[in-house]
């Protein structure tokens, strides 16, 4: 029932040495079988199903990292459940941070992880070889007709994609049904004006038995991606949409409701690990995140984490785009393609409305800066 | 299209006078339109729909509470979207924490909450006035056929609610639908020998596309109740399950996967605002958490705001059961009861076992315990 493979979660621990190999064992015990050490039965369960410390490294001074493996059989090809496996009550404790993972072809295969990826989004929006454009329509408070207008002059004005702010859902001075089918309308009128394939993408993020129906409605409604916050509606709730055939369309993440499992250092998931490796698990193409130096405090250092786990190798599963944003005005660009390259999305929102009156021009601006350099 | 109805949150913030009060303001914006302050459309947006500080308060010494509050139509009637406008975008700065919730009975209509809550769980377990005994089937590893042996035992000790160790969902060694079949024939056989009503609460932790299936599952075969943790599945799948009519059972809440969202001081949420009232809003009937002087690192106090969160009073929203566990022995049950009185449900899991090698015997003796003082 056992086949012995097993993946790998590395755990980043606060202590002494001897206080944080305590910490690496408790992780074995509390992660699997969650029974006093002394009482765990001997064979199967002592040998298969409780965690091993396959490695335990000092890193600086009071910081150690464990790499505790698990069989894979313990996850019962359940996303929610590798979840578990991977942080579930260590969660509740201090001290203790998933720093990345290891997981083997066979874990992996379970997961679809995302449709398009970086190569296919490219192919996708038709953009070969340039940093891609997005922006976001807001402020929450307009009507579906003013968003139109506002997605219509950025898709004249050259920008790849459009997404709704992600606190726009269903309210009643910007319903769902309308909003879409007037933001898709505008959206397609614009690129047979321009000829690009600027493309609308509206935040699904809606209750349990209402997110499905939503992301069909906005496919039937021609939507060409979705917006998702996982930390919302479940990071599952995100594989299930992304592995959906009848939907099919490119996921962007959104980070609400997610950075607590971030910002603490000493606790929770590293920024490579939550926003790369297991966000690619859960199929998402793109992960948006608060870029350095704007209204958020990730440091250049975690952004590039997020770049590297986004890119990192892991099987089939295809390597997604980041998408820094957050507070980026277009000065800034020219310093961030060094930064990041060509493999990125910019996602400027209010940094395009502070350039000037004109929407169109602003976006020009955008690609103007972004062809420039 | 604006009642004029506000709902408040009120935060934590980390900072001199005029950082807190910057943040508070960040607040404002951050949590609603997302737009430069100084592009704010007059009118409705900037009246109705931007955050209102309600209240500004010094605390301690660099801590000071915001009350904000915001028009209840930005959450849409969607719980998805009311945890969006709580704590979205702030969870990704460090400085902010969200302390309470102050929910007008518009809003909080928009909510049955739990079914059973503690009068109903009382009455459904047939137990009148002392607190509850819980316990879990653990180690992960052992078949269905050992489960109900211990299931079978502890229900004859005298335990009122047994439920799967929340790492158990579909393992091969342990599938989900034969350990329910099993577990609750076992508990029904213990329930005729003894007169009593104990009760098999299954983990329904599953897939987004598996969980309500599994739950139904669990109901036809006769479970009980069902565990689930929200921050695996979302805490809005919690909600669905909840107000399932078909399903119709006692919910369990258990905190894996959740502790970043507490831990962290100066981020997050508060234990009062997370276990108690944003859970009750969920739906759950009882709220497992680690208890003080165990296995985790909450306080006394962080326990202690967590029972009063669950008995707050939120319009018609029932009160729940706090349910403290994760490593409580039996030599502490008079401490506790002094500590939490007789409105508690204790989980006693790894205790039980350790207590000695007849499982009867220590359900019995953990009864007695609960009985003498």
């Amino acid at each position: 029932m056992i086949s012995g493979e097993r993946f790998s979660v590395v755990y980043r621990l606060v202590g002494d040495e001897k206080e944080a190999y305590r910490k690496a064992r408790d992780i074995c015990l509390e992660q699997t079988v969650e029974f006093p050490e002394e009482l765990i039965p001997s064979g199967l369960i002592q040998d298969e199903i409780v965690g091993r410390i396959e490695n335990f490294l000092p890193i600086s001074e009071h910081i150690y990292e464990a790499n505790v493996s698990y069989a894979i059989e313990l996850t019962a090809n359940e996303f929610t459940q590798l979840l578990n496996v991977i942080f579930g009550n260590i969660s509740i404790k201090p001290g203790y941070r998933v720093e990345r993972l290891e997981m083997p072809n066979r874990l992996l295969s379970q997961y679809p992880g995302p449709r398009y990826g970086r190569d296919g989004l490219r192919e996708y929006l038709g953009v070969k070889d340039r940093p891609l454009l997005f922006t976001a329509l807001k402020p929450l408070g307009l009507n579906p007709k003013q968003f139109a207008d506002m997605a219509y002059k950025c898709a004249l004005g050259g920008i790849d994609i459009i997404k709704d702010d992600h606190g726009l859902t269903d309210q009643v001075f910007a319903p769902f049904n309308e909003r879409v089918y007037r933001c898709v309308e505008a959206v397609e009128k614009a690129n047979r004006e321009t000829g690009l394939r600027c493309i609308y993408v509206p935040n699904i993020t809606a209750p349990m038995d209402k997110i499905l129906a939503r992301a069909k409605t906005a496919k039937e409604m021609g939507a060409k991606g979705l917006v998702v916050s996982p930390a919302i509606v479940g990071l599952d709730a995100m594989r299930v949409l992304a592995n959906n055939d009848e939907i099919a369309l490119p996921i962007f993440s959104h980070p609400a409701f997610q950075g607590s499992y971030v910002i603490a250092k000493n606790n929770g998931i590293s920024h490579f690990a939550l926003f790369g490796q297991i966000t690619r698990l859960a199929g998402a193409d793109a992960i948006i995140y608060p870029n350095f130096g704007g209204r958020f405090a990730f440091s250049r250092e975690e952004c590039e984490a997020i770049v590297m786990g986004t890119g990192v190798e892991m099987g089939h599963i295809k390597s997604i785009f980041p998408s820094p944003g957050g507070g980026i005005s277009l000065d800034r660009i020219e310093e961030l393609l060094k930064v990041y390259g060509k493999d990125v999305i910019f996602l400027v929102g209010g940094g395009l409305f502070k350039q000037g009156n004109d929407l169109i021009e602003s976006c020009r601006y955008f690609n103007q800066m972004i062809n420039k350099f």
